[in-house]
């Protein structure tokens, strides 16, 4: 019997958004090597035969390197084994997976990628957010704070279009350089953004608020991501009201923040408002 | 029985690209109303009870307005039933879903959209082009030359990152005007690209060039991608000679046009040379 690997997407969180493919490669996999952001619900697809390692490098603890990941696939594979590297999201989406297909290649191993809903698209769909819109935005953008590889908002495009959505990835908790970096590259203070905390999963929580306010931000668990655009706007109202714990902190803070701001300019759109609606 | 309509994506061809919450919404659906691209395969599994439309505006023969198509679904939605508006891809890029969750708000119909695989992950993951990469591209880009809602490449961004990857539904085969557009935002010719027809199906074409011989592509059949960037040289070199149908009169044309330059700039990356390697 000849070994496999299959680079697999293990989808935003939701379990029932693997897809049947994810679903029946977890499902025949004699080996999966799986990232830290894998729930319980996908990992409960694996049978009780298959060897399940976490390979995920944010828990610190008993760290595994890139090439130490690389090797076991190769090896698992040389054994004759199928084997799953599952991934949250999808494999090609900030994932380092261009690094295993390339050890793999050389290997000789035989590799399948099975695409899995990316976290933008999950996250979009779970606050009814169109990542695209006539007239309004003509381009969706995604971007990484904290690329597995180390990139840094400072690789961020120079210019930015006004009339795209952006979707950061990762974006972390710097809101105040995160959104001075925005500002500079093009975007308007006033833009719309949401931080959009465990997207799909029961814990999902949703802050939405403008560029210029993003520094009083919550610090929402993560996996966060960043969305940015005109089309926040189209947020589905009721869910934010649900499913954002609001913290007495803000709701001191911000209301004193819009006093004092002379607001020279027209703020349609502020998360104190949509908050207390 | 209340109604309620599910905006699903059916992800981008092969009917295993469907999330298992797309597969079992079609299971239960008691009317279904779908694009064009949606394949028999995925139709399939609809049970034979449910009704199904094709209100694709593609064919042109006896097309459905926007507004027609809302309005359907509130009608069915109205009479408890449990409707699917089907779209290939995913519901929220390049869709029109913006327009009918709208539509569906304003008449206080409960709705819920499932996300899907979109077509650029689906293709990428069928060509093993990893869309981001460490050192050589550090965002992505979706950009459409036939909004559903007209849009062209006049909308799109005047300057372009050349360390991004950019991936462009629905290119159309102006690629002279396509190629012309993306070099004046900012694009090497010698950047790589490739079109992606009918990706993930069993008549998947591939097409591997740079920008400036873009002009000189086959038109390979709808629907097509085109997937523009560094990360493009990933591509899997096998697939791509197996499953590229090269036409004589490429082979006698391109050769002449490579000998005709004068190659002033360092052209380490030629459609020509990919294909009879």
């Amino acid at each position: 019997m000849t070994g496999k690997v299959y680079l697999v997407g293990a989808g935003p969180g939701d379990p029932e958004l693997l897809t049947l493919k994810a679903h029946k490669a977890l499902k025949r996999a004699d080996v999966v090597l799986h990232d830290d952001l894998i729930g319980p619900e996908i990992l409960a697809f694996i049978p009780s035969t298959a060897e399940v390692r976490n390979v995920g490098k944010r828990c610190g603890w008993k760290s595994i390197s890139q090439e130490g990941i690389n090797s076991l696939l190769i090896q698992f594979a040389a054994l004759g084994l199928q084997v799953v590297r599952l991934k949250s999201g999808d494999p090609l989406i900030f994932g380092r997976a261009g690094e295993e297909i390339e050890a793999l290649r050389q290997a000789g191993v035989d590799f399948e990628i099975v695409p899995g809903v990316t976290a933008a698209l999950g996250a979009a769909a779970a606050t009814n957010i169109p990542l695209t819109h006539r007239q309004i935005s003509s381009a969706l953008i995604f971007l990484t704070s904290h690329h597995s590889n180390g990139a840094d908002s400072s690789k961020w495009p120079a210019h930015l279009p006004s009339d795209a959505t952006l979707v950061i990835y990762m974006p972390g908790y710097q809101y105040q350089s995160t959104a001075a970096r925005l500002i500079e590259a093009g975007l308007k203070q006033a833009t719309p953004c949401a931080i959009i905390s465990q997207a799909t999963s029961p814990e999902q929580q949703v802050h939405r608020t403008t560029l210029k306010d993003l520094p009083l931000a919550p610090r929402l668990p993560a996996p966060t991501l960043l969305v940015v655009g005109e089309v926040v706007r189209f947020a589905d109202h009721t869910s934010l009201r649900g499913e954002f714990a609001w913290s007495s902190l803000e709701q001191q803070v911000l209301p004193l923040v819009a006093q004092a701001s002379s607001s020279a300019e027209s703020e349609q759109f502020r998360g104190t408002q949509e908050q207390s609606e």
